[in-house]
Protein backbone atom coordinates (compact mmCIF):
# COMPACT_ATOMS: atom_id res chain seq x y z
CA UNK A 1 0.00 0.00 0.00
CA UNK A 2 1.90 3.08 -1.14
CA UNK A 3 2.02 6.35 1.04
CA UNK A 4 -0.34 8.93 0.08
CA UNK A 5 0.75 12.21 -0.36
CA UNK A 6 -1.01 14.45 1.64
CA UNK A 7 -0.90 17.66 -0.32
CA UNK A 8 -4.01 20.03 1.53
CA UNK A 9 -1.98 19.65 4.66
CA UNK A 10 1.39 20.57 2.39
CA UNK A 11 -0.14 23.38 0.97
CA UNK A 12 -1.42 24.33 4.17
CA UNK A 13 2.00 24.43 5.65
CA UNK A 14 3.23 26.09 2.11
CA UNK A 15 0.11 28.92 3.48
CA UNK A 16 1.65 29.75 6.27
CA UNK A 17 4.93 29.97 5.48
CA UNK A 18 3.03 32.51 2.55
CA UNK A 19 1.03 34.23 5.22
CA UNK A 20 3.84 35.15 7.18
CA UNK A 21 6.30 36.12 4.74
CA UNK A 22 3.39 38.84 3.43
CA UNK A 23 3.44 40.11 7.31
CA UNK A 24 6.96 40.21 6.96
CA UNK A 25 7.18 41.97 3.78
CA UNK A 26 3.93 44.47 4.71
CA UNK A 27 6.78 45.86 7.70
CA UNK A 28 8.84 46.83 5.38
CA UNK A 29 6.02 48.65 3.46
CA UNK A 30 4.86 45.88 0.71
CA UNK A 31 1.81 44.63 -0.06
CA UNK A 32 1.71 41.93 -2.80
CA UNK A 33 -1.16 42.46 -5.08
CA UNK A 34 -2.65 40.06 -7.47
CA UNK A 35 -5.10 40.64 -10.24
CA UNK A 36 -7.11 37.94 -11.89
CA UNK A 37 -8.79 39.36 -15.19
CA UNK A 38 -11.60 37.01 -16.57
CA UNK A 39 -13.51 37.40 -19.12
CA UNK A 40 -17.00 36.50 -20.14
CA UNK A 41 -19.17 33.86 -17.79
CA UNK A 42 -17.77 30.52 -17.83
CA UNK A 43 -19.13 28.79 -14.21
CA UNK A 44 -15.81 26.78 -13.58
CA UNK A 45 -13.71 29.89 -14.25
CA UNK A 46 -15.58 31.88 -12.20
CA UNK A 47 -15.11 29.15 -9.47
CA UNK A 48 -11.16 29.20 -9.76
CA UNK A 49 -11.39 33.00 -9.73
CA UNK A 50 -13.08 32.93 -6.72
CA UNK A 51 -10.77 30.32 -4.86
CA UNK A 52 -8.22 32.23 -5.70
CA UNK A 53 -9.37 35.82 -4.82
CA UNK A 54 -10.45 34.13 -1.36
CA UNK A 55 -6.98 32.12 -0.55
CA UNK A 56 -5.14 35.58 -1.79
CA UNK A 57 -7.26 37.84 1.07
CA UNK A 58 -6.65 35.26 3.43
CA UNK A 59 -3.29 35.21 3.62
CA UNK A 60 -3.24 39.13 3.51
CA UNK A 61 -2.26 39.62 -0.06
CA UNK A 62 -4.18 42.37 -1.72
CA UNK A 63 -6.39 41.18 -4.60
CA UNK A 64 -8.36 42.44 -7.32
CA UNK A 65 -10.69 40.86 -9.99
CA UNK A 66 -11.09 42.49 -13.12
CA UNK A 67 -14.04 41.17 -14.99
CA UNK A 68 -14.64 41.72 -18.99
CA UNK A 69 -17.22 40.45 -20.91
CA UNK A 70 -16.89 38.20 -23.28
CA UNK A 71 -17.57 40.75 -26.19
CA UNK A 72 -14.35 42.78 -25.20
CA UNK A 73 -12.02 42.82 -27.46
CA UNK A 74 -8.60 42.05 -28.23
CA UNK A 75 -7.13 45.42 -27.91
CA UNK A 76 -9.26 46.20 -24.88
CA UNK A 77 -8.16 43.46 -22.84
CA UNK A 78 -4.87 43.71 -24.16
CA UNK A 79 -5.27 47.18 -22.65
CA UNK A 80 -6.26 45.83 -19.13
CA UNK A 81 -3.31 44.12 -19.21
CA UNK A 82 -0.90 47.11 -19.81
CA UNK A 83 -3.00 48.80 -16.85
CA UNK A 84 -1.59 46.68 -14.40
CA UNK A 85 1.56 46.10 -15.59
CA UNK A 86 1.87 50.02 -14.55
CA UNK A 87 0.21 49.88 -11.59
CA UNK A 88 2.62 49.52 -8.67
CA UNK A 89 0.64 47.91 -6.60
CA UNK A 90 0.09 45.16 -8.57
CA UNK A 91 3.04 42.30 -8.23
CA UNK A 92 1.52 39.22 -10.49
CA UNK A 93 -1.21 39.65 -13.36
CA UNK A 94 -3.14 36.36 -14.00
CA UNK A 95 -5.64 36.29 -17.22
CA UNK A 96 -7.84 33.08 -16.78
CA UNK A 97 -7.71 30.80 -19.08
CA UNK A 98 -9.74 29.65 -21.37
CA UNK A 99 -10.35 33.41 -23.26
CA UNK A 100 -13.09 32.90 -25.71
CA UNK A 101 -11.93 31.35 -29.09
CA UNK A 102 -11.61 34.34 -31.09
CA UNK A 103 -8.81 35.24 -29.01
CA UNK A 104 -5.09 34.90 -29.59
CA UNK A 105 -4.13 34.09 -26.08
CA UNK A 106 -0.72 33.63 -26.09
CA UNK A 107 -0.45 37.15 -27.71
CA UNK A 108 -2.63 38.16 -24.68
CA UNK A 109 -0.30 36.04 -22.49
CA UNK A 110 2.80 37.61 -23.86
CA UNK A 111 2.02 41.53 -22.69
CA UNK A 112 1.94 40.64 -19.19
CA UNK A 113 5.47 41.97 -18.05
CA UNK A 114 7.51 38.79 -17.97
CA UNK A 115 7.73 40.45 -13.72
CA UNK A 116 4.47 40.19 -13.01
CA UNK A 117 3.76 36.53 -15.21
CA UNK A 118 2.69 34.91 -12.38
CA UNK A 119 1.40 31.88 -14.09
CA UNK A 120 5.21 31.49 -15.74
CA UNK A 121 3.46 31.41 -19.25
CA UNK A 122 5.02 34.21 -20.96
CA UNK A 123 7.93 32.98 -23.35
CA UNK A 124 10.74 34.92 -21.50
CA UNK A 125 10.18 32.81 -18.07
CA UNK A 126 9.30 29.32 -20.36
CA UNK A 127 12.08 29.65 -22.09
CA UNK A 128 14.70 30.63 -19.11
CA UNK A 129 12.97 27.33 -17.10
CA UNK A 130 14.03 25.17 -20.34
CA UNK A 131 17.21 26.33 -20.37
CA UNK A 132 17.74 26.41 -16.55
CA UNK A 133 18.90 29.64 -16.17
CA UNK A 134 19.92 31.03 -12.98
CA UNK A 135 18.14 34.01 -11.45
CA UNK A 136 14.86 34.81 -10.30
CA UNK A 137 11.57 33.69 -12.36
CA UNK A 138 7.92 32.68 -11.91
CA UNK A 139 7.41 28.79 -13.59
CA UNK A 140 3.79 27.31 -14.31
CA UNK A 141 2.50 26.61 -10.73
CA UNK A 142 1.21 22.77 -10.86
CA UNK A 143 4.67 21.75 -12.27
CA UNK A 144 6.16 23.94 -9.32
CA UNK A 145 3.87 22.35 -6.78
CA UNK A 146 4.29 19.09 -8.03
CA UNK A 147 8.05 19.88 -7.72
CA UNK A 148 7.51 20.63 -3.63
CA UNK A 149 5.84 17.54 -3.05
CA UNK A 150 8.84 15.51 -4.43
CA UNK A 151 11.00 17.36 -2.29
CA UNK A 152 8.86 17.18 0.66
CA UNK A 153 8.33 13.40 0.50
CA UNK A 154 12.18 13.09 -0.30
CA UNK A 155 11.27 11.28 -3.74
CA UNK A 156 15.04 10.84 -5.39
CA UNK A 157 14.81 12.27 -8.51
CA UNK A 158 18.51 12.67 -9.89
CA UNK A 159 18.97 9.84 -12.45
CA UNK A 160 15.40 8.17 -12.12
CA UNK A 161 13.32 7.52 -14.52
CA UNK A 162 10.87 9.91 -15.00
CA UNK A 163 7.64 9.58 -17.32
CA UNK A 164 4.90 12.71 -17.90
CA UNK A 165 2.10 11.85 -19.55
CA UNK A 166 0.25 14.88 -21.25
CA UNK A 167 2.09 17.73 -22.60
CA UNK A 168 0.25 20.79 -22.24
CA UNK A 169 2.15 24.23 -22.14
CA UNK A 170 0.21 24.37 -18.31
CA UNK A 171 1.69 21.25 -17.03
CA UNK A 172 3.20 18.49 -18.69
CA UNK A 173 6.08 20.49 -20.71
CA UNK A 174 7.29 22.76 -17.83
CA UNK A 175 7.34 19.32 -15.68
CA UNK A 176 9.27 17.59 -18.49
CA UNK A 177 11.27 20.85 -18.06
CA UNK A 178 11.63 20.67 -13.78
CA UNK A 179 12.49 16.94 -13.72
CA UNK A 180 15.18 17.39 -16.44
CA UNK A 181 16.82 19.97 -14.48
CA UNK A 182 16.41 18.35 -11.32
CA UNK A 183 18.67 15.44 -13.25
CA UNK A 184 15.90 12.77 -13.53
CA UNK A 185 15.67 11.40 -17.37
CA UNK A 186 12.97 12.62 -18.58
CA UNK A 187 10.54 11.06 -20.95
CA UNK A 188 7.27 13.50 -22.69
CA UNK A 189 4.52 11.42 -23.84
CA UNK A 190 1.24 12.45 -24.93
CA UNK A 191 -1.67 11.54 -28.06
CA UNK A 192 0.81 9.85 -30.01
CA UNK A 193 2.37 7.83 -28.54
CA UNK A 194 2.43 4.17 -29.13
CA UNK A 195 2.63 1.65 -26.37
CA UNK A 196 2.40 3.88 -23.54
CA UNK A 197 2.25 1.80 -20.61
CA UNK A 198 5.77 0.39 -22.24
CA UNK A 199 6.78 4.08 -21.00
CA UNK A 200 4.75 4.09 -17.65
CA UNK A 201 5.74 0.38 -16.73
CA UNK A 202 9.62 2.04 -16.31
CA UNK A 203 8.64 5.08 -14.46
CA UNK A 204 10.10 5.88 -11.27
CA UNK A 205 8.02 9.42 -11.29
CA UNK A 206 5.13 9.16 -12.93
CA UNK A 207 2.96 12.30 -13.96
CA UNK A 208 0.08 12.38 -15.37
CA UNK A 209 -2.04 15.01 -16.92
CA UNK A 210 -4.06 14.47 -19.99
CA UNK A 211 -8.03 14.84 -18.44
CA UNK A 212 -8.81 11.12 -19.40
CA UNK A 213 -10.45 10.00 -16.26
CA UNK A 214 -8.70 6.74 -15.07
CA UNK A 215 -6.53 6.06 -18.06
CA UNK A 216 -3.56 5.00 -16.07
CA UNK A 217 -4.25 1.58 -14.30
CA UNK A 218 -2.68 -1.01 -11.82
CA UNK A 219 -0.80 -2.78 -14.47
CA UNK A 220 0.82 0.28 -16.10
CA UNK A 221 2.60 1.01 -13.25
CA UNK A 222 5.86 0.09 -11.81
CA UNK A 223 5.99 -1.39 -8.29
CA UNK A 224 7.16 1.36 -5.84
CA UNK A 225 7.01 4.04 -8.38
CA UNK A 226 5.65 7.62 -7.65
CA UNK A 227 2.61 8.44 -8.98
CA UNK A 228 1.21 12.30 -9.31
CA UNK A 229 -1.87 12.55 -10.56
CA UNK A 230 -3.15 16.05 -12.31
CA UNK A 231 -6.95 14.88 -13.52
CA UNK A 232 -9.72 16.60 -12.36
CA UNK A 233 -12.13 14.53 -13.68
CA UNK A 234 -16.01 13.36 -13.19
CA UNK A 235 -16.80 10.04 -12.73
CA UNK A 236 -20.51 8.59 -13.80
CA UNK A 237 -22.11 10.12 -10.73
CA UNK A 238 -20.02 13.28 -10.99
CA UNK A 239 -17.64 13.05 -8.09
CA UNK A 240 -14.31 14.41 -8.51
CA UNK A 241 -11.49 11.49 -9.79
CA UNK A 242 -8.26 11.94 -11.49
CA UNK A 243 -6.37 9.97 -14.51
CA UNK A 244 -5.27 7.62 -12.35
CA UNK A 245 -6.91 4.61 -11.52
CA UNK A 246 -6.44 5.68 -7.23
CA UNK A 247 -7.98 2.68 -5.54
CA UNK A 248 -6.06 -0.21 -7.70
CA UNK A 249 -2.67 1.83 -8.41
CA UNK A 250 -2.60 2.49 -4.82
CA UNK A 251 -1.87 -1.03 -3.93
CA UNK A 252 1.42 -1.16 -6.62
CA UNK A 253 2.53 2.45 -5.80
CA UNK A 254 5.62 3.68 -3.72
CA UNK A 255 3.72 7.36 -3.40
CA UNK A 256 0.70 8.49 -4.73
CA UNK A 257 -1.40 11.41 -4.89
CA UNK A 258 -5.41 11.24 -4.14
CA UNK A 259 -7.52 13.65 -5.89
CA UNK A 260 -9.14 15.48 -4.53
CA UNK A 261 -6.70 16.73 -2.23
CA UNK A 262 -3.03 16.05 -3.84
CA UNK A 263 -2.37 18.07 -6.84
CA UNK A 264 -4.73 21.17 -6.67
CA UNK A 265 -4.80 22.63 -3.44
CA UNK A 266 -0.32 23.10 -4.33
CA UNK A 267 -1.29 24.48 -6.84
CA UNK A 268 -3.10 27.31 -5.47
CA UNK A 269 -0.67 27.57 -2.73
CA UNK A 270 2.09 28.07 -5.02
CA UNK A 271 0.38 30.83 -6.70
CA UNK A 272 0.10 32.69 -3.83
CA UNK A 273 3.60 31.84 -2.83
CA UNK A 274 4.69 33.25 -6.51
CA UNK A 275 2.53 36.11 -5.64
CA UNK A 276 4.65 36.87 -3.00
CA UNK A 277 8.19 36.03 -4.55
CA UNK A 278 7.26 38.36 -7.21
CA UNK A 279 6.51 41.72 -4.92
CA UNK A 280 9.94 40.49 -2.98
CA UNK A 281 11.99 40.20 -6.77
CA UNK A 282 10.36 43.68 -7.53
CA UNK A 283 11.82 45.53 -4.25
CA UNK B 1 24.14 -1.37 -44.36
CA UNK B 2 22.56 2.11 -43.11
CA UNK B 3 22.17 4.54 -45.75
CA UNK B 4 24.37 7.55 -45.14
CA UNK B 5 22.71 10.84 -44.91
CA UNK B 6 24.21 13.45 -47.22
CA UNK B 7 24.72 16.22 -45.03
CA UNK B 8 27.24 17.87 -47.27
CA UNK B 9 24.85 17.51 -50.63
CA UNK B 10 21.65 18.16 -48.65
CA UNK B 11 23.61 21.56 -47.44
CA UNK B 12 24.62 22.37 -51.00
CA UNK B 13 20.95 22.21 -52.01
CA UNK B 14 19.97 24.40 -49.14
CA UNK B 15 22.80 26.87 -49.77
CA UNK B 16 21.52 27.37 -53.75
CA UNK B 17 17.90 28.25 -52.58
CA UNK B 18 19.08 30.57 -50.13
CA UNK B 19 21.70 32.40 -52.61
CA UNK B 20 18.28 32.74 -54.95
CA UNK B 21 16.39 33.92 -51.76
CA UNK B 22 19.23 36.16 -51.28
CA UNK B 23 18.83 37.69 -55.05
CA UNK B 24 15.33 37.86 -54.57
CA UNK B 25 15.77 40.02 -51.65
CA UNK B 26 17.97 42.44 -53.28
CA UNK B 27 14.83 42.90 -55.76
CA UNK B 28 13.38 44.17 -53.30
CA UNK B 29 16.14 46.30 -51.79
CA UNK B 30 16.93 44.22 -49.20
CA UNK B 31 20.50 43.35 -48.44
CA UNK B 32 20.29 40.24 -45.69
CA UNK B 33 23.07 41.32 -42.91
CA UNK B 34 25.12 39.31 -40.32
CA UNK B 35 27.58 40.18 -37.42
CA UNK B 36 29.62 37.69 -35.68
CA UNK B 37 31.25 39.15 -32.46
CA UNK B 38 34.03 37.36 -31.34
CA UNK B 39 35.62 37.67 -27.84
CA UNK B 40 39.13 37.03 -27.40
CA UNK B 41 41.93 34.38 -29.70
CA UNK B 42 40.37 31.63 -29.62
CA UNK B 43 41.60 29.69 -32.88
CA UNK B 44 38.78 27.23 -33.06
CA UNK B 45 36.15 30.04 -32.62
CA UNK B 46 38.05 31.76 -35.31
CA UNK B 47 37.94 29.40 -37.47
CA UNK B 48 34.00 28.76 -37.07
CA UNK B 49 33.96 32.48 -37.28
CA UNK B 50 35.97 32.66 -40.72
CA UNK B 51 34.03 29.57 -41.97
CA UNK B 52 30.21 31.69 -40.97
CA UNK B 53 31.61 34.33 -42.60
CA UNK B 54 32.66 33.18 -45.64
CA UNK B 55 29.67 31.22 -46.37
CA UNK B 56 27.73 34.45 -45.40
CA UNK B 57 29.91 36.12 -48.32
CA UNK B 58 29.44 33.17 -51.19
CA UNK B 59 25.63 33.36 -50.88
CA UNK B 60 25.63 36.94 -51.42
CA UNK B 61 24.80 37.93 -47.52
CA UNK B 62 26.61 41.53 -46.39
CA UNK B 63 28.40 39.89 -43.09
CA UNK B 64 30.54 41.74 -40.36
CA UNK B 65 33.05 40.41 -38.30
CA UNK B 66 33.54 42.52 -34.91
CA UNK B 67 36.65 41.40 -32.97
CA UNK B 68 36.54 42.20 -29.43
CA UNK B 69 39.79 41.86 -27.10
CA UNK B 70 39.53 39.12 -24.30
CA UNK B 71 39.72 42.12 -21.86
CA UNK B 72 36.57 43.66 -23.39
CA UNK B 73 33.88 44.43 -20.12
CA UNK B 74 30.57 42.82 -20.13
CA UNK B 75 28.89 46.37 -20.26
CA UNK B 76 30.83 47.22 -23.29
CA UNK B 77 30.36 43.84 -25.30
CA UNK B 78 26.84 44.63 -24.38
CA UNK B 79 27.07 48.04 -25.89
CA UNK B 80 28.56 45.99 -29.25
CA UNK B 81 25.41 44.01 -29.10
CA UNK B 82 23.08 47.51 -29.28
CA UNK B 83 25.15 49.01 -31.67
CA UNK B 84 23.90 46.61 -33.72
CA UNK B 85 20.64 46.07 -32.60
CA UNK B 86 19.86 49.23 -34.10
CA UNK B 87 22.00 49.14 -37.30
CA UNK B 88 19.15 48.32 -40.03
CA UNK B 89 21.87 47.01 -42.31
CA UNK B 90 21.65 43.86 -39.59
CA UNK B 91 19.35 41.01 -39.93
CA UNK B 92 21.50 38.58 -37.98
CA UNK B 93 23.56 38.93 -34.13
CA UNK B 94 25.79 36.36 -33.57
CA UNK B 95 28.03 36.19 -30.76
CA UNK B 96 30.55 33.58 -30.80
CA UNK B 97 30.85 30.94 -27.99
CA UNK B 98 32.09 30.38 -25.43
CA UNK B 99 32.94 33.97 -23.98
CA UNK B 100 35.62 34.67 -21.64
CA UNK B 101 34.38 32.71 -18.30
CA UNK B 102 33.91 35.90 -15.84
CA UNK B 103 31.51 36.58 -18.57
CA UNK B 104 27.75 35.97 -17.85
CA UNK B 105 27.15 34.30 -21.35
CA UNK B 106 22.97 34.18 -20.85
CA UNK B 107 22.66 38.11 -19.65
CA UNK B 108 24.96 38.87 -23.52
CA UNK B 109 22.89 36.78 -25.40
CA UNK B 110 19.71 38.27 -23.58
CA UNK B 111 20.45 41.69 -25.22
CA UNK B 112 20.25 40.60 -28.51
CA UNK B 113 16.79 41.63 -30.27
CA UNK B 114 14.90 38.43 -30.25
CA UNK B 115 14.17 39.44 -34.08
CA UNK B 116 17.78 39.69 -34.68
CA UNK B 117 18.41 36.11 -32.76
CA UNK B 118 20.06 34.27 -35.66
CA UNK B 119 21.25 31.42 -32.97
CA UNK B 120 17.83 30.94 -31.58
CA UNK B 121 19.32 31.48 -27.90
CA UNK B 122 17.10 34.27 -26.73
CA UNK B 123 15.04 33.27 -24.26
CA UNK B 124 11.90 34.30 -25.79
CA UNK B 125 12.63 32.27 -28.91
CA UNK B 126 13.62 29.00 -26.53
CA UNK B 127 10.00 29.50 -24.79
CA UNK B 128 8.39 29.87 -28.25
CA UNK B 129 9.88 26.79 -29.37
CA UNK B 130 9.17 25.36 -26.18
CA UNK B 131 5.97 26.12 -26.07
CA UNK B 132 5.26 25.31 -30.29
CA UNK B 133 3.95 28.83 -30.31
CA UNK B 134 2.78 29.31 -33.83
CA UNK B 135 4.51 32.76 -35.97
CA UNK B 136 8.10 33.11 -37.00
CA UNK B 137 11.19 33.03 -35.06
CA UNK B 138 14.50 31.41 -35.02
CA UNK B 139 15.56 28.06 -33.98
CA UNK B 140 18.82 26.82 -33.08
CA UNK B 141 20.55 26.26 -35.78
CA UNK B 142 22.05 22.50 -35.50
CA UNK B 143 18.76 20.71 -34.49
CA UNK B 144 16.74 22.80 -36.88
CA UNK B 145 19.34 21.56 -39.79
CA UNK B 146 18.59 18.00 -38.27
CA UNK B 147 14.83 18.06 -38.55
CA UNK B 148 15.88 19.33 -42.04
CA UNK B 149 17.55 16.04 -42.91
CA UNK B 150 15.49 13.92 -41.12
CA UNK B 151 12.36 15.66 -43.19
CA UNK B 152 14.42 14.93 -46.57
CA UNK B 153 15.02 11.56 -45.50
CA UNK B 154 11.43 11.17 -44.97
CA UNK B 155 12.21 9.75 -41.56
CA UNK B 156 8.62 9.22 -40.10
CA UNK B 157 8.76 10.85 -36.34
CA UNK B 158 4.90 11.08 -35.05
CA UNK B 159 4.11 8.07 -32.52
CA UNK B 160 7.93 7.60 -32.98
CA UNK B 161 10.72 6.41 -30.15
CA UNK B 162 13.00 9.28 -30.10
CA UNK B 163 15.86 9.24 -28.01
CA UNK B 164 18.09 12.38 -27.25
CA UNK B 165 21.50 12.03 -25.78
CA UNK B 166 22.94 15.05 -24.14
CA UNK B 167 21.21 17.95 -23.00
CA UNK B 168 22.91 21.71 -24.19
CA UNK B 169 20.86 24.09 -24.84
CA UNK B 170 22.19 24.16 -27.93
CA UNK B 171 21.34 21.00 -29.28
CA UNK B 172 20.10 18.49 -27.09
CA UNK B 173 16.96 20.50 -25.14
CA UNK B 174 16.07 22.52 -28.69
CA UNK B 175 16.09 19.00 -30.30
CA UNK B 176 13.59 17.62 -28.01
CA UNK B 177 11.38 20.41 -28.53
CA UNK B 178 11.65 19.98 -32.31
CA UNK B 179 11.01 16.26 -31.96
CA UNK B 180 8.40 16.46 -29.26
CA UNK B 181 6.51 19.11 -31.80
CA UNK B 182 6.77 16.35 -34.69
CA UNK B 183 4.71 14.21 -32.19
CA UNK B 184 7.33 11.84 -31.44
CA UNK B 185 7.85 10.54 -27.76
CA UNK B 186 11.17 12.03 -26.89
CA UNK B 187 13.53 11.09 -23.69
CA UNK B 188 16.22 13.70 -23.11
CA UNK B 189 19.22 11.49 -21.51
CA UNK B 190 22.49 13.08 -19.99
CA UNK B 191 24.80 12.30 -17.95
CA UNK B 192 22.30 11.28 -14.52
CA UNK B 193 21.23 8.70 -16.99
CA UNK B 194 21.40 5.38 -15.74
CA UNK B 195 21.08 2.44 -18.30
CA UNK B 196 21.86 5.08 -21.24
CA UNK B 197 22.25 1.97 -23.34
CA UNK B 198 18.05 0.68 -22.46
CA UNK B 199 17.02 3.99 -23.94
CA UNK B 200 18.86 4.12 -26.77
CA UNK B 201 18.07 0.12 -27.81
CA UNK B 202 14.71 1.35 -28.16
CA UNK B 203 15.35 4.29 -30.28
CA UNK B 204 13.74 4.89 -33.25
CA UNK B 205 15.53 8.04 -33.51
CA UNK B 206 18.56 8.10 -31.56
CA UNK B 207 20.38 11.93 -31.61
CA UNK B 208 23.67 12.45 -29.98
CA UNK B 209 25.16 15.66 -28.84
CA UNK B 210 27.92 14.72 -26.51
CA UNK B 211 31.14 15.44 -26.95
CA UNK B 212 32.23 11.86 -25.58
CA UNK B 213 33.74 9.98 -29.15
CA UNK B 214 32.05 6.86 -30.20
CA UNK B 215 30.36 6.45 -26.76
CA UNK B 216 27.43 5.21 -28.80
CA UNK B 217 28.43 1.31 -30.11
CA UNK B 218 26.74 -0.76 -32.31
CA UNK B 219 25.20 -3.08 -29.70
CA UNK B 220 23.52 0.45 -28.20
CA UNK B 221 21.73 0.98 -31.40
CA UNK B 222 18.37 -0.86 -32.21
CA UNK B 223 18.19 -1.97 -35.93
CA UNK B 224 17.05 0.04 -38.82
CA UNK B 225 17.20 2.81 -36.50
CA UNK B 226 18.01 6.40 -37.79
CA UNK B 227 21.17 7.47 -35.86
CA UNK B 228 22.31 11.32 -35.83
CA UNK B 229 25.74 12.03 -34.33
CA UNK B 230 26.24 15.72 -33.62
CA UNK B 231 29.84 14.99 -32.20
CA UNK B 232 33.04 16.88 -33.44
CA UNK B 233 35.47 14.58 -31.95
CA UNK B 234 38.94 14.11 -32.57
CA UNK B 235 40.40 10.40 -32.51
CA UNK B 236 44.02 9.20 -31.13
CA UNK B 237 45.44 10.38 -34.80
CA UNK B 238 43.63 13.82 -34.49
CA UNK B 239 41.17 12.59 -37.13
CA UNK B 240 37.37 14.11 -36.96
CA UNK B 241 34.85 11.72 -35.41
CA UNK B 242 31.98 11.47 -33.76
CA UNK B 243 30.18 10.19 -30.94
CA UNK B 244 29.18 7.12 -32.61
CA UNK B 245 31.35 4.38 -33.44
CA UNK B 246 30.17 4.77 -37.26
CA UNK B 247 32.20 2.00 -38.68
CA UNK B 248 30.45 -0.49 -36.62
CA UNK B 249 26.68 1.25 -36.12
CA UNK B 250 26.32 1.93 -39.64
CA UNK B 251 26.08 -2.05 -40.11
CA UNK B 252 22.78 -2.28 -37.56
CA UNK B 253 21.53 1.52 -37.94
CA UNK B 254 18.39 2.29 -41.52
CA UNK B 255 20.42 5.87 -41.52
CA UNK B 256 23.00 7.25 -40.53
CA UNK B 257 24.92 10.71 -40.58
CA UNK B 258 28.89 10.04 -41.06
CA UNK B 259 31.04 12.38 -39.49
CA UNK B 260 32.67 14.60 -41.27
CA UNK B 261 30.08 15.66 -43.69
CA UNK B 262 26.58 14.77 -41.98
CA UNK B 263 25.23 17.24 -39.47
CA UNK B 264 28.38 20.06 -39.46
CA UNK B 265 27.07 21.61 -43.28
CA UNK B 266 23.45 21.58 -42.40
CA UNK B 267 24.55 23.86 -39.31
CA UNK B 268 26.00 26.51 -40.75
CA UNK B 269 23.73 25.85 -43.98
CA UNK B 270 20.46 26.47 -41.57
CA UNK B 271 22.56 29.48 -39.79
CA UNK B 272 22.38 30.84 -43.37
CA UNK B 273 18.78 30.06 -44.03
CA UNK B 274 18.02 31.30 -40.64
CA UNK B 275 19.72 35.19 -41.97
CA UNK B 276 17.81 35.58 -45.09
CA UNK B 277 14.27 34.60 -42.95
CA UNK B 278 14.99 36.99 -40.29
CA UNK B 279 15.99 39.75 -42.68
CA UNK B 280 12.38 38.39 -44.80
CA UNK B 281 10.77 38.93 -41.52
CA UNK B 282 11.80 41.89 -40.68
CA UNK B 283 10.62 43.79 -44.39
Amino acid sequence: MATIIDGKSLANELNKKTKLEVEQLKKKGIVPGLVVIIVGEDPASKIYVRNKQRKAEQLGIYSVVEEAPSTISEEDLIGIVQKYNQDPAIHGILVQSPLPKTMDEPRVTRTILPEKDVDGFHPVNVGRLFANLKGDYPIACTPRGIMTMLKHYEIPMEGKNAVVVGRSNIVGRPMMALLNNANATVTLTHRFTSNLSQYTQNADILVVATGVRHLIKADAVKPGATVIDVGMDRDENGKLTGDVDFDHVKDVAGFITPVPGGVGPMTIATLMQQIVELAKWSD
